[in-house]
């Protein structure tokens, strides 16, 4: 899986994603295009490393075959979602289902408690933290809230492997550590501060004002 | 400016972000490695883009002056956020400030109307629009809320240039149709739904669970 590089994987995701919105039809190749902002070529290109990574170690046939697959899925008649979905979710290492939490309830931390779109499968919501045991009380939840002090009980319990991380950024620091003790292994950090974690902890920042400088970027 | 290679540009600005954090101190290489988690290759490569960039139809001269000051700027101290984060700013077309609104106020909305860290200088909040009037009337906000319908005219008004997309994500296409007429240039989606906007219109996705996605598959 090491072998399909970082940028190709998020742009397999993207596209994942569009092919999942697409309500089961093809989508063209001049629609991906559209859709993605990324030359056709670059996602022909992305899609042919998913023809080894779904037959590892595979005999000369069987790579044969998954070339085929992907042939197949990204035809003239346009990527298929129901032949390209599950090869890019296994390729990717997406097919089980993963726990996570949400550390920090305030604003930010009680809209991703609530948001709409979880639920894809891959990821199921287990938890959220507060240091606030009053707001932990009363704060609307689909899913059982805990005083910080329990963050290391319960994430053992439940097998908690990812946090939300939405805790002001003069606490992200001291949070993170106290997560990687209780054995997180990634955490999603929205607050603006940088963590210095140990290696073995995945992080990646959704900083709002890091997307905004990355969109105007763009935009020129 | 094209010729920075747009993965480049994203690293450039989180390690612009890195740098602001570090109180004015330079950074070594060793710990650029470690908070970005890109080898230090990576980083030289890219900041080596910005030497010709800062200085456009600059003379041989010039350029050698620009290449020195990255030099320094990289040099076996550390980078210096002092020289470093004043020359990427300016490559990258972060030098002026632009407006922006939050449209859509439930929960992620309101979380993002009243976020404590836009304050970059680059970005400015100017209003938050809702479709229910009586939400406008009550919610907390350090800017001014409208009514939906007003959109046009306030962006108009106040040359607002980019929005975020806080909607449902059934709502998300429509609003943002609105928000293209209006002569926003640029949205940060947030909204859990692929946007078919016009070419001209820039779109950066915030979807949350292509975010848990992605740190997934970096955890393997």
């Amino acid at each position: 899986m090491t072998a399909i590089p970082e940028p190709a994987k998020e742009r397999l995701l993207q596209l994942m994603r569009f092919l999942e919105q697409n309500n089961g039809a093809p989508l063209t190749s001049a629609e991906a295009e559209v859709l993605t902002g990324w030359p056709s070529c670059t996602i022909r290109k992305d899609i042919s490393y998913l023809a080894d990574k779904t037959l590892p170690g595979g005999t000369a046939e069987e790579a044969g075959e998954g070339e085929g697959v992907c042939r197949k899925a990204g035809s003239a008649a346009g990527y298929s979602p129901g032949q390209l979905i599950p090869v890019i979710k296994k390729a990717l290492g997406l097919d089980r289902r993963r726990r996570f939490c949400v550390v920090g309830l305030g604003r930010l931390g009680s809209a991703y408690l609530n948001f709409e779109a979880y639920e894809l499968g891959e990821f199921e919501l287990a938890a959220g933290f507060d240091t606030n045991v009053n707001r932990v009380e009363i704060l609307k939840s689909p899913v059982p809230l805990y005083p910080a002090y329990k963050m290391a009980e319960v994430i053992g319990r439940f097998s908690i492997e990812i946090a939300l991380l939405c805790v002001p950024g003069d606490a992200a620091q001291t949070v993170a550590e106290k997560l990687a003790a209780a054995g997180i292994r990634g955490i999603l950090n929205f607050a603006p501060a940088a963590l210095k974690l140990p290696p073995d902890l995945t992080v990646r920042n959704v900083y709002v004002a890091d997307e905004l400088r990355a969109l105007a970027v763009r935009m020129g």
